[in-house]
This record gives structure tokens, C-alpha cells and sequence, in this order.
């Protein structure tokens, strides 16, 4: 590894401001409405009764008061400056609002009502003139087509939404782009007492993204871990940067990610083709990783892992202690661990022997602990406490079976007293729905996160963990090489002049010289003299391929000569190839030479691949070769560029990097060197959009400290 | 495939009489007790409160009364039948107590108390005594260690256990091996609104099996799903046999099963050596499988299946319609629909139609229906009787979010009323936890499947459409093939005599010959005429192997000719082969010959191996050859003998079957070939006992029709 620069993040940029939208000091809302089970009635009835602490202006020019607020007949009648104008008018009219209101300085619209892009045509045009409107004008707008917001901060405690329910204050941030599933979401969260800190439904997206509200909840002093709902994303590079700012600044937020339609385009996705198996899920699940979020599949398991990260304290491992009544719930326990990840660790001397001092005999003392059926919630003090202290325990799951001695209140208080002093994360887990209800009570009050079921809990931990161990892991830098950044672009201004897009073997291996990789010894040859030289130069054995513009099947014309050992034998080879060359394709076909390329000693074959997805950009592929690749699709994507990390982490995504590592006996491979290649083509994939698609199929890996060379490569360039 | 003969299953076996155990017309309660809080004192009270229907004998020589009950100083002094007696006695008394019970002829016994396996030592000397009195006497007990046993039906009513809530009636019949997990899933079932018909608490085990309650509930007419909570199981083919005899009988039942320990011992295992790949789950596994019994891995996920499979009604297939007033949950659904193995069919043009007709514009009609939010219970009806009517439909999903205009209640009387005249499974998802429990209610009581989040919805579905393909396609036969059995008696009983547990190459081809198996072309020749020979007859290329008693590592040793093209190479190689072994090991070294074998044709190589689990038998390996089995641990099990759909079933388990199916234009292996070789090997497996380990290493397969041939086979016989 040569770097020879190496450049910092972008310093961290601050994104709009939108507090004004989540923190107005007076909010007009457009097409209030006596008509109860209107939306107009609905959001006006929730900001009154939702306790806003600021001013309401119901703008209606029908009605003369609505819930006893007086109304105002126009947006211009206001004798105030307005922070916040929330709409639910007709589609048809709110293009005009958006402009009075921009006329009379109001800066911030939450569009509510439906009509646009949703249902195509004039809707869709109408929310085009909209997003021109907010860019000619800088106004931020959330919406058209959503819930609406919600920020439950004592100060504000606004609800402009027309849900049912008012949320109860809480850590969680809540960005979705569904509506219809937020309202499932608060009549969930209520039934479970969730609580939130801000709650948006962005809708159609007209202006306002999802990234611009992720970083407003990241600065939100009251939200501590932030829940998005998505269907798509606005910018891959975008997101990922957000989140890795959002990670590295002082006050690390957890970002947890439901992203559906997982299947729909992948399906479509043609496997045949190594490029063509980043079906979109994939893409996604590139920036995910590279983003450091974590991607839950399900609202339950959203919730599950929201209730982990309640309790700020992150474990210093995954060394997880069990200690629980009944030994069933102790095995499932530990199975849902190991089938998450988590480790199950030996107690140190000092706890085992404290443990058989202070539990029963029939106890089990090592790790599950089992208290047994009878215990009280001083035996579970005493075992908590034992375990908690030992320093190969990272974090404690506390399972409570309610039996018919169990006190499980008094274990619930013990749980909680033992939380406020430790500096181990403890989880409750309750198992039941009925008795155990006020147990539950009083861990949620202290802030303990408790969950019905040991393979729920193990999940989300498991989510935790892996969090902890971002943030102990710094997200490195993008690594700048020195290459010949000209030289490439000069390559393909020749090759487009000749009118070729897909580039021949030899200058694809060029493209790869001048950016610093390693390419098998090749030499282009014009007669039987050159190849001879070139290979005695080379050193044999060499493969000799014909090469030209045209000739794309090289083996059917008997343009490919192997395993040649000596001069004579090139020389023949040389003169035989362009003669069969000939009576195959006819004397006029051109034929630039003979390329002479030595041949590699054996190693493990790898393919390195780029493509660009058209809206994210460059996205890089790893696998290895042969099957795994086709067959079993084993491969890993990022989107370029990327960084250090993320290039060792990308070798370690597929499943058969275990042949990588050395199976059977053999040595492991240089890993660092396909580490390196990686970031080397995210350069030059980042460097030059003109190049479509790169292959290098394959790489040939050597054992480590011995690097990789590439033994062939595809190039296709866009047609400009 | 030349199979001689075909042998039924097995005819029926009814397995034990428990049924006095459930419904007893008498029950005496031994250590009933006045003291609150006591086991004896809760026993009795939710035998008294729970509405037992038959006669409460309480025996207790120190009260006159319990609860109103007077007492019977002992078992002797009860002047009526007792059908069973239930023990809550401190463990040393309770030898005593049964022996005095069956000498008054009592036959059943429910031992509630602990003290015994459990706590080691004289509890576990205890537990063999009343294991033997069990079967002199033959009488049934249940238990000890265990919450004891429930009946909710109509005509007995009993709760005979120390559980704070009596179940609810229902169809899930409950079978666990860990009481205290128990106390747990009542109290979890009473929130959640589940019902019982039978539920019992098995512990120790001492005499009653999970698989004597298993055949017990199957029988038992109320009970509609099996539910088995086991950390072990008694017997392996037993227990496949009882499951296949349930799901083979008039009355076919659901078995969903979660098994504990997964991890444990499976990681204990050594992973190099390919016999040693079967940790103990995935013996489990493989029994589950034969078994056709649904794993779950968690108490959630079994409840989730319990809800889907309380409606009776099986999916014709796969196709799963959704409806949905919620675009984000519609797209969720579809995404768990795929990800689950269940398929999105596309309407008929007549549905389409009709959708169009009736919804209004902005409403998607593609599956999912998206009725959109303001959707009411007419709009549901329209949507659901039309896709239900579909015949690309095989069942329905309907996904309701509480928005402002849903009539939550009136929807789900809908679905109910659909649900009634409609030969198609209906399942409701109902979002949320307030606003949808009146709506919940409803369905619950019309018997419609209900979820909160279309993924635990998709997965229970899932398990059900894999239940009821096991319905249409029977349980295939056990194949018995016309093979050598008394020659390899005779072959493990000569190699045996001669001191010899690990058979060499040639003997270990013999035995798969003996049992139909193809095996490379070989002769042991004893001179370079016979190498020649043997070499001239069987066709070139051939390879030579040395052959002894005592030489392990060939190749060392220049114990191995590969690729010997003509007879004087034969002849040479012999002649040089002798020598070089003799150079390296001595004269004295013991030389039965040297191999002459075939080399074959390239094929796919593959792995067939058999080990004996201690517990459960002889249990057989499926894997794919190199890096496969060993590093990718890609392999599948079944416990010997296996059915024919066992054998094909095994193939398709490993993730690489792809590359038997043929990849990169490569014809599709040969895999009935190999599903012959596996039943072939199941019925070596169990012909003889002797044989501990057989490993055929590769077996190598040619295209379909084509066959495969054994190409080298190792065989350990056990020390007798």
C-alpha cells in the first residue's frame, strides 16, 4: 500500500435549518374546518387539544370561529408573522397559497392534502410547479400527501397532524415516508406506551427530503434514537454522509431503518451478468452498511431494537450474562444469543464462588444463571449482582417467569436499583402479558428496557452491539492514490473519437496500470520478432491472444495460443495465429498484433466490478470467481466512493471469504491487496463518470504480502 | 432405479391409553394443603375453582378440611375408584405413595413435586426406583417436576396444576417439558386471548413421553393444533413415526414445535472432519424434517403459527392475494409475502375489471390493492369478494391501518362474513393496538386469523402453505432394494476376525458393490501381469494403488500411479511401486497388492457418509465434495432409514444444489442417481449395526440418466 494522500471527511455540513417548521412560535393553518371527521377539523382540533404552546390562526373565510378559535378569513389578514403554515385545502388551490404566503414572508409549509404526484397527471404537474415555487423562493416545504408532524418538546407540544392520538413524549424521533402506516404506528405505540420526541410524515417529498429531516433530529436535543421509515431514498452519497456525521459528531445518535420493497426489483434483476446483480435491494443494502445504520426488516423488530437503545449505555462487548427462574426460558435465551451474534461468557472464579454461596444448591450457577423457580427478588439481587460485577460480562438479560413465589415487582425494583448504579446495560425480560404487567411498569419507568420474549431482546441487543462497536471503531477516511488521472481520460477520449465504447483487453489493462494496479505482463506484438522478444523479456510461459477492433470470440477464430515455453514456439504460434486468423474472419479484417501475456502461477480468482446505478451512481461489486459469483451470488456491493473500512468490511460480507482466509491448509490471501484494488477503483470510477461498467475477472489473489495482479479486464464506456 | 419390492409404513401403533390421565372421573390429591401459597393448597383450589367435573378426593391425615373439602386421612381410606392421583408430597414420601396406589390399583399418577433427576444424586436413584415401579406395575406417570395438567373441555373441566390462570377453551393443545416456561405462556396466552384444550407439563419424564402426549393429543377431538415445547426427544424414529402416522391419519393435525439447545453441542463439534458436521441439532433438524413437524424458533413465532392454523381451512398453494388501505403496509406485506416463500400472484383480466369498476381512481387494483385511506367496510367488500373469487388466488390478506374514516368494526365484519361463504383462508391484519381491538375482537370470534404486522402474518402463512403441500403430497414409502446383505455380514465379520475396524478401499467398494452401488472399476493384482491385465480389461487411463493392511498414506510412500495410458506403464509402475514401498517402509512391510482402478470421467463430486448418533442412530450425509461440506458446512441429514421423498428432499436442502442443477450451460446432474445411493445407504445403515462410520468420498455423477459411480468409500466398524 502506497497512498500518498490521504484527505479528511468533508467538514460536517449543517443542512437546512428547519426548526422554525418542528419549533413555530404562530402557525396558520389553511383550510380549517368545522366539518368534524374533516382533516381540515382534524388537525385543527389536535393542535388545540394537543396543548401548542404558541399561536393558531385558522384561516377560513366561511366559518366565523372553529373550536372556539376566531377565524381569519386570509393568509394576508394576519396581523403577525406566521412560522408555520399547515394546508389542507384543495390540491387545486395550493399552488396560490404557496405564493401569497411566500408574498407575505412565511418561509415554512407543511402541505398535507393529497392530489399530486400520487395520482399522476395534473396532480404530478402541480407538485412540479410547487418544488420550482420552494427553489425560486427558498422556502422549505414537508409534504404534499402525509400525516403531517408532531414535536412533543414541552415547549412546543405541537400536534399538526389528524391522527387520533397525541404520542406520549418519549427519546424516539420518527421519520416516515408512509402516512396511512403512521397512524398504525402511533395506535401501536400507544397500546405499548412508546414515546416520541418528533414524529414526521414527509409524503410526497416535494422539497423537504428525508435526509434533511434526518439531520434535524439529529440536532434535536430531545430525540435519542431516530426510527425512519423509507421506500426509496432521495441521494445514496447524501444519506451516507449525513449518517457518518450524524456517527462522528459529539453527540452519536443510533439510526434505525426500515426500507421496503425488497423484492420487487431484484426479482427483475437479470443473474446472468455479474454487473446486472445489483438489483436495487442491493444498492440499498450497500449504503445501509456504508451509512452505519441498522436495517430492521419489520415494525415489531423496530421497536424491539428502539426499546434497546432506550438506555443509552452501550455495552463494552457482546459478552452477555443470563440470569433467569426457569431453565427453558435460560436455554432459549441462549440460543437466540449465538444465533445473534452474542457471546455467552464463562463466569470469572470470584462470581462462580459467590454464586454457590448465596443460591440454593439445585441452582445452576454458571452462565445462564438459573435462581430457580422459587426465588425472590433478594436472590435476585445477589445473583445479579455477582454477575454484573464480573469483568467478562458485558451486559445482563434478567428473565422473570411469573411462578407462583415470584415477587415480581420487587424484582422489577431491584432490576432498576442495580441499573442506576451499574455501568453495564441490564435488560428485562418478563415473560407474560397479565401478572407481570406492573413489573413492566416499573422497569419502563426507570428506564429499563424490557422486552416479552428472550429471542426479541437477543435481536435488538445484538443491534446494539454491533452500534457499540461503530462507534469504538472510527469511520476512516477516503484514501487518495497518486495516479494517472489524465492519462485514463486521454485513453477514452481516444477510444470514443475511434468510436469505440467497449474497450479491447489491452487498453482496459492500461486503464488499470495508470491507476496503480498490478496487470499480468502484456506487450503488444506486430510480428513474429516482437512476440519473441517480448516474450524473452517476460519470461516464459506466455499465452499469445490475437487482438483487434472486431475480434470479440478469439478462441473460435484460433486467436489464442497457451502454456508456450519457449522462442520457437512463440514464433510459430505468432505466424500460425495470424494465418488461421485470416482464413477464418478473411484478409481484410484488421488486426492491430499479437498480444504476448505472461502466464500467471495459480492463485485464488477473484472479480472486481463496477457499474452505475442510475440514480445512486458507481457502485463497486466483489465475489469470487467462478460459481460463486453466478451460481450462489455471493458478492458484496458499495457505492463509490468508499472508504477504508468499507473496502475490508466489503471482503468480509460474502460467505465464502472463508475461502480467502486459508481452508484445508493453505496460506490466506492477501486481503489487503483486494483492499486496496477496491479503493483504487472506487478512484477511478469516481473520477471518471465517462466509464459505464469496469470488470476485472479475474484478479489473481497470491497469499498475503504477496499481492494481486489482474490477468484480464472489460471496459465499456458511455456513449456521449 | 430397480427396486424389488416396496414395504408399507408400519401399521398404526395406538401408542398408551392416557386418556384417564385427562379425564378422570376421580382424582385424589396427595399433599393437598391448607397452607396458602403452598403447591398442595394451589393444586387444589384450581381443581376446586377451575369447575372439575368429577369427584376432588383430598388427602391430608392432619386437616379435617381444605377449601370446604373434607379430607381423607389416605389414599386406603377412599371408599371409590380413583382414576388418578395427584402428587404434591415432598419426594421421599412419594416411592410409597405409588407403590401404595398401584397396590390399591390405582394406573395413573401426576407427580407435581421436584426432587428428583433434576437435583442429581439419591433425588435422581429416586426417580429410576419409581421408573421401574412404572413398569412392574404397569402403570402411567407423568411427571415428576412438572406444573401438572389441563382438559378445558365442556365435560371435565380440570385444572390440576399450581398456575395462577386457568386457559381460555380453545384448539391449541400444549405439550411441554418445562413447567416453569409454562407459567409464562399462560399468562402470555391469557393477554393475547388464547385458548387451550389441553395442556400439560411433562418434566422428567420418568414414564410418560413427549410422544405418548403427542399421540394422546392427536387423538383428543378438541384439540386442532399440537403444540411441543421439548428440550430433548425420547426417540428419534420414533417419535418421525408417530408424526407421520398424525399426518397420514383421517384426522391430520398441525405440530409445531420449538426445540431448545440449538447451539450448545453444535458447537462443540469438530468441523474438519465431515462425519463429525452432525452436532447434535442437526440430527434435530433432520428429524423434524422427516417428521414433517413445523419448527419455530421462538414463543412468539409459535403463537403467530397457532393463529393461522386455528382456521382449519388449508390454501390451495402459494398465491397470496393482498388488500390493504395503506400503501407502506401493502409494500411491507409484499416484501415478508416473498421473503417467506409466498408469491404475488397477478389478477385475472375479470378481477382487474371489476376492481376498476369499483374503486375509486387513485386506488391501486394490481395485488396489492391498495383501497386507499378513506377506504370503508363497502369499498373492503367489493375489493375482497372480487380477489377472493380470483382463481390465481389461493388465499387473502387484508391489511387494515386505523385512519380517520375506518370503520374498524364494520370491516371486520365484513371479513367475517366473507371469510363464512369463501373456500379460501382470509387473514386479517389489523395494525395497531387500541383503535383496532374492538375489530380484533370480532374477528376473533368468527375464527379469523388475526396479526398486528403483515411479516408475522407472512411467516405463520408461510409455515401453513408448507403444511398443507405436505397434505396433498403423501408420505412415500420406505424402499427395500434386493441387495447382498449375508455377504457383507460375512465380509465385517472376516475383517473383524482379522482385528481390523477400518476397512481398506477395496473391501469398503465390496460392501457398496454388495448393496447395487456402481464403484470405479477395480482389481487387486498380485504381479505386474496381473496390474497389466486387469488394466487391459477394464480400459485405459488406469491408476495404481498400493494395497496393505498397514499403509495409510499412500502417496508418501509412492503407493500411487496416476494416469497410466499403456500396459508397459502399467507394468513399469507396478514394478517401481513395489520397490519404492518397500524402500520406505521395509521389507518386512505386509503388500497384499497393488489396486488397479479405473480413472473415471469428470463429474460433480459429491459426498454420501453415514455416522451413528449415540442417542438416535445411524444418521446420513449429503453433501457436495471439497470446499462445500468442510468449509461451507453445506450439507443435509436424515436419520436412517429414510422414505424416498426423504432422499430427494435431502439433495434439494443444500444451498448448492444449484450446481447439480446445472449452471453455466452445464447439463443437470444426475440426482435421482444419487437419491437411489442415499435410500441405498439408509438401508445399509440399518442392515448392520456393526458399521459405525461409512464415508463414500467422491461419489462422482454424470448428467441426469447418466448414473454415478463410487470412486472411493471408507467403512469403520464399531469394536465389538
Amino acid at each position: 500500500m502506497t497512498p500518498t494522500q490521504t484527505i479528511p471527511s468533508p467538514p460536517e455540513v449543517v443542512g437546512r435549518d428547519l426548526e422554525p417548521m418542528f419549533c413555530p412560535r404562530s402557525i396558520a393553518v389553511l383550510g380549517a374546518s368545522r366539518r368534524e371527521g374533516s382533516v381540515g377539523h382534524a388537525v385543527l382540533r389536535n393542535l388545540i387539544y394537543g396543548g401548542y404552546t404558541g399561536v393558531i390562526y385558522a384561516v377560513n373565510p366561511k366559518a366565523k370561529s372553529i373550536l372556539g378559535l376566531r377565524c381569519t378569513p386570509s393568509l394576508s389578514a394576519i396581523d403577525d408573522e406566521v412560522d408555520l403554515a399547515v394546508v389542507v385545502t384543495p390540491p387545486e388551490t395550493i399552488e396560490g397559497i404557496v405564493q401569497e404566503g411566500a408574498d407575505l414572508g412565511i418561509r415554512h409549509f407543511l402541505i398535507i392534502s393529497a392530489g399530486f404526484k400520487e395520482i399522476g397527471g395534473e396532480g404530478a404537474e402541480r407538485e412540479l410547479r410547487i418544488r420550482q415555487l420552494a427553489r425560486d423562493r427558498g422556502l422549505s416545504i414537508v409534504g404534499p400527501n402525509c400525516l403531517g408532524l408532531i414535536n412533543t418538546a414541552v415547549d412546543v407540544q405541537m400536534n399538526a397532524t389528524f391522527a387520533t392520538h397525541m404520542p406520549r413524549r418519549g427519546p424516539l424521533g420518527l421519520i416516515s415516508q408512509s402516512g396511512a402506516l403512521c397512524t398504525a404506528l402511533l395506535d401501536y405505540a400507544k397500546g405499548r406506551g412508546i414515546g416520541f420526541s418528533r414524529f414526521v410524515s414527509f409524503g410526497n417529498k416535494v422539497d423537504v427530503t428525508e435526509i434533511d429531516l434526518l439531520r434535524t433530529l439529529a440536532r434535536d436535543p430531545n430525540t435519542k434514537v431516530i426510527l425512519m421509515y423509507i421506500e426509496d431514498l432521495s441521494a445514496g452519497q447524501e444519506f451516507i454522509e449525513a449518517c457518518n456525521q450524524i456517527a462522528q459528531g459529539d453527540k452519536p445518535k443510533p439510526i434505525l431503518v426500515i426500507k421496503t420493497g425488497r423484492t420487487t426489483e431484484g426479482a427483475a434483476a437479470a443473474a446472468s451478468h455479474t454487473g446486472s446483480l445489483a438489483g436495487s435491494d442491493e444498492v440499498y443494502e450497500a449504503i445501509f452498511k456504508q451509512a452505519r445504520v441498522i436495517r430492521v426488516e419489520s415494525v415489531g423488530e423496530l421497536f424491539d431494537c428502539a426499546e434497546a437503545f432506550i438506555d443509552p449505555l452501550l455495552p463494552a462487548g457482546r459478552k452477555t450474562a443470563i440470569v433467569t427462574n426457569a431453565g427453558g426460558p435460560g436455554i432459549m435465551a441462549t440460543d437466540a444469543c449465538i444465533r445473534h451474534g452474542l457471546t455467552i461468557p464463562r463466569f470469572q472464579d470470584y462470581t462462580l464462588k459467590s454464586l454457590r454461596f448465596q443460591m440454593p444448591p439445585t441452582s445452576s450457577i454458571k452462565n445462564p444463571v438459573d435462581v430457580i423457580g422459587d426465588a425472590k427478588h433478594d436472590r435476585y439481587r445477589a445473583a445479579l449482582d455477582a454477575v454484573t460485577a464480573d469483568e467478562n460480562v458485558d451486559q445482563v438479560v434478567v428473565i422473570v417467569t411469573p411462578q407462583m413465589m415470584t415477587d415480581e415487582e420487587e424484582i422489577a425494583q431491584v432490576i432498576a436499583e442495580i441499573k442506576g448504579y451499574s455501568s453495564k446495560p441490564i435488560i428485562g425480560v418478563l415473560m407474560g402479558l397479565v401478572d407481570v404487567q406492573p413489573a413492566v411498569a416499573v422497569l419502563q419507568k426507570h428506564g429499563v428496557p424490557t422486552f416479552i420474549f428472550p429471542e426479541n431482546a437477543m435481536r435488538a441487543l445484538s443491534a446494539k452491539a454491533r452500534y457499540a462497536e461503530w462507534q469504538r471503531r472510527p469511520i476512516s477516511a477516503y484514501r487518495q492514490f497518486e495516479v494517472q488521472r489524465e492519462a485514463v481520460a486521454q485513453l477514452f477520449d481516444r477510444e470514443l473519437a475511434a468510436g469505440r465504447t467497449q474497450l479491447v483487453e489491452l487498453a482496459a489493462l492500461e486503464v488499470l496500470q495508470h491507476y496503480g494496479m498490478a496487470t499480468v505482463p502484456f506487450a503488444l506484438a506486430r510480428s513474429a520478432d516482437e512476440a519473441a522478444a517480448a516474450a524473452n523479456q517476460m519470461g516464459y510461459p506466455v499465452v499469445l491472444k490475437i487482438s483487434g477492433p472486431k475480434i470479440l470470440h478469439k478462441t473460435d477464430v484460433g486467436g489464442v495460443r497457451l502454456n508456450l515455453i519457449t522462442e520457437t514456439e512463440v514464433r510459430d504460434a505468432y505466424d500460425g495465429m495470424i494465418t488461421q486468423v485470416h482464413q477464418h474472419l478473411g484478409q481484410e479484417v484488421e488486426i492491430w498484433g499479437v498480444l504476448v501475456q505472461k502466464m500467471l502461477a495459480k492463485g485464488k480468482e477473484i472479480i472486481l466490478g463496477m457499474t452505475r446505478d442510475p440514480k445512486f451512481g458507481p457502485l463497486l461489486m466483489f465475489g469470487l470467481g467462478g460459481i460463486y459469483t453466478e451460481a450462489l451470488r455471493d458478492v458484496a456491493f458499495r457505492l463509490a466512493p468508499i472508504r477504508e473500512n468499507s473496502a475490508r468490511q466489503m471482503i468480509r460480507d460474502i460467505r465464502s471469504v472463508k475461502l480467502l482466509e486459508g481452508v484445508r491448509g493453505e496460506p490466506p490471501s492477501d486481503m489487503e491487496a483486494v483492499a486496496e484494488y477496491l479503493l483504487r477503483l472506487s478512484q477511478l470510477a469516481t473520477d471518471h463518470p465517462r466509464m459505464a461498467e469496469l470488470d476485472i475477472n479475474p484478479l489473481i489473489v497470491y497469499g498475503r504480502g504477496h499481492g494481486a495482479i489482474a490477468a484480464d479486464a472489460r471496459v465499456i464506456l458511455k456513449q456521449s
